[in-house]
């Protein structure tokens, strides 16, 4: 299976910090093995971090990342930067060859991000062409590369396990 | 095609604005025909519009709804009620029925959701049963359940459209 971390930028401390939260939790729950954020926010750190040493499996979560780094440093280690964005290709035409890859950095931005992006990214994929959100692009991103197979992952060390019901809510202490 | 509606539930005005802001945009984007707000957000409401009339097709958004009598409706009229939670039953096992449907509501809460709920919904559905987004949870419930064809969809009457470029951001005024 493709190692995936995601790469969050322009991400703006309080005015995000859901947002970001959001990115973060679909990246863990749809298998990628971490996030690297392009900015400070330790509130988002400690609240992924939380997750994980309740839920389990061993997510990564840095904040203070140079982005351009990270991205030069991926690609130099012979990884795959994809950055999805409503203007890029659609991701229909181009999920065979990314399935193939052994490493992809997939970079989500906020509203804004900065044009050079587009020239250092490998590929720029559109989930739709049309305005929705980057936790929807990520998630549908994950779900096709991963074909499906990312929803029966185990996460390992978790205290708590939900039993899947019809109608209410169980919950299992580990 | 199903004919699906977003229900949203347990939105607070100002806290949720943006994360309910995605999940409308990503019900649209995704091949849903419109969401009822169980609150009263104007913001919301006008910020759905503006995209709609710009980004086209006919989705629907309705503010100041009550959400047991939305789904006493829809269920006296026939239609299906599916609440996603990550603590019902997965997704995969349930995609090929929900594909038979007619008319589908998604019920999408915010953190807390009245447990009455999970009675009240002919489905409680879990696209993980770990925690993650409403967002991405109806992102990857809605690619599923019209298997990607959603992506190709048109939106009429629209005044701007992206055309998929693999370096840059090209759009056609209409």
């Amino acid at each position: 299976m493709t190692e995936v971390f995601v790469l969050r930028i322009g991400h703006r401390p309080e005015r995000d910090q859901r947002v970001t939260t959001h990115v973060g939790l679909t990246a863990r729950a749809l298998g990628a093995r971490g996030m690297y954020l392009a900015s400070r926010d330790s509130g988002i750190v400690s609240s992924i971090r939380d997750v994980v040493s309740r839920w389990g499996g061993d997510f990564l979560i840095q904040d203070e990342i140079s982005w351009k780094k990270c991205i030069r440093e991926w690609k130099k280690s012979g990884g795959v930067v994809v950055h999805l964005t409503m203007y890029g290709e659609r991701l229909p035409h181009h999920e065979d060859t990314l399935r193939q890859k052994d490493r992809i950095l997939v970079v989500v931005g906020a509203e804004k991000v900065p044009g050079e992006i587009f020239g250092l990214a490998d590929y720029n994929i559109a989930v739709t062409g049309q305005p929705h959100s980057e936790i929807s692009s990520l998630a549908v991103f994950l779900d096709r590369l991963f074909l499906g197979r990312e929803l029966e992952s185990d996460f390992p060390g978790a205290h708590i396990r939900i039993i899947p019901s019809s109608d209410g809510k169980m919950t299992e202490e580990l």
